[in-house]
């Protein structure tokens, strides 16, 4: 399941120029039971499996070979803290990631209490495993890391990091099937294009996702810009 | 890339069942120029590289194959819609589902206006590909349908399904290390067993996830109860 990600596109790239190693461990190796058990039936009742503790621990601290502390144990699951871009950032400055992650079960509490340092969930949503989550973290961290993508500053330009949504992008043909690209883009203004892209953007978040304007910086002009878009947003709401 | 998770365990069986088919088009097979060209520079100028329409409107249409309106046409970026359960709870009654993903570039606006039906984000993060966003949705929408998750309880008992995080689980052994499971759980009174993970999970979800209390439906008992924890937390903000 993990393999063909790792293996893939910009993940492929980081680990060919040493810049990341990427490593799969089977924590059902680690049962001592007969049959590489790893989950049970929970105490007091009720449906599902529950991953032992016993796998979990001895699966972590072989990786970490004696070194506790040098690195983040990271359970995948959705009682955890929302992942975001602010966090993958955090990450990213780390030597020693480690992810936890399920299928199906619950994990024993005694996972939690005392042995992860982070529980992370990538969205209100349920999942059949914590190994899709955990792909999208490392995607996410990687890129961040120095010499992973090709052009330094994508990594400072993409959506989330400037705060705002991105605004609107074209490229050619100039018409296609009667949509054209907007005058201004053929403009050759450059000042211009880039107060409209800037209001365009402005515009996006308040329609799609006001709710990233309270953290966004914003200067005085992008304040009084923003009173206007909301004022001809009340007076065209079926815009 | 889609290979590994397409066919390991929940999407594997599905496909196995019969419930679900997953197919992967590469949109460059549709590219018309020499060199199967599918994106190209910005109008307007910057940095980055802009997906054209034609290659995209002509494999959809392709996947399409006529039969317009009977899919919904996904597109998976950051500017999105955030995805959640509820979403995903709407989509598993479609029939069929296109998910477009492109790698580090952006859209043709064209893209979005004339040729998608929802623009979906799974979270406040950057990645390198719409291609994991894709897979954690069709994970968690594959595993809404009938016949696919073993236990047919599972899909509706799980965090986001009840609107409350869930609650601790234990299993053997009682006691790991010197930790032991809380004796309410070996104590064999379900009632009082039910109460307490009840408690547990709001307790769970006031520490971790407030705004998810907004949403959840709540007893009058359980607005009580919240009131209490909520005391306590602040004589005890340690806690």
């Amino acid at each position: 399941m993990l393999e063909g990600v790792f293996k893939s596109s910009i993940l492929g790239k980081a680990q060919e120029k040493g810049i990341v190693s990427l490593n799969a461990v089977n924590f059902r190796d680690y049962s001592t039971s007969k049959h590489n058990t790893v989950d049970d039936t929970p105490y007091g009742g009720g449906g599902g499996m529950v991953l032992k503790p016993e796998p979990i621990f001895a699966a972590v601290e072989d990786v970490l070979n004696g070194q506790s502390g040098s690195a983040r144990v990271i359970l995948m699951c959705p009682q955890g803290e929302t992942f975001t871009q602010a966090k993958a950032e955090e990450l990213s400055t780390e030597e020693h990631l480690i992810f936890i992650c399920g299928h199906y079960e619950g994990y024993d509490e005694r996972i939690r209490e005392h042995l992860v340092t982070d529980e992370l969930s990538i969205g209100d949503y349920v999942l059949t495993g914590g190994e899709l989550p955990a792909m999208v973290v490392i995607d996410s961290v990687a890129r961040l890391l120095p010499g992973v993508l090709g052009n330094e500053t994508s990594a400072v330009t993409d959506s989330f990091s400037t705060g705002l949504l991105e605004y609107p992008h074209y490229t050619r043909p100039a018409e296609f099937r009667g949509w054209k690209v907007p005058d201004m883009l053929l403009s050759g203004h450059h000042a211009n294009i880039e107060a409209w892209r800037h209001e365009q953007a402005l515009q996006r978040t308040l329609d799609r996702r006001p709710d990233l304007l309270n953290q966004a910086q914003l200067t005085d002009k992008d304040k009084k810009l923003l009173q206007k878009l909301k004022a001809q947003k009340i007076t065209n709401p079926a815009d």
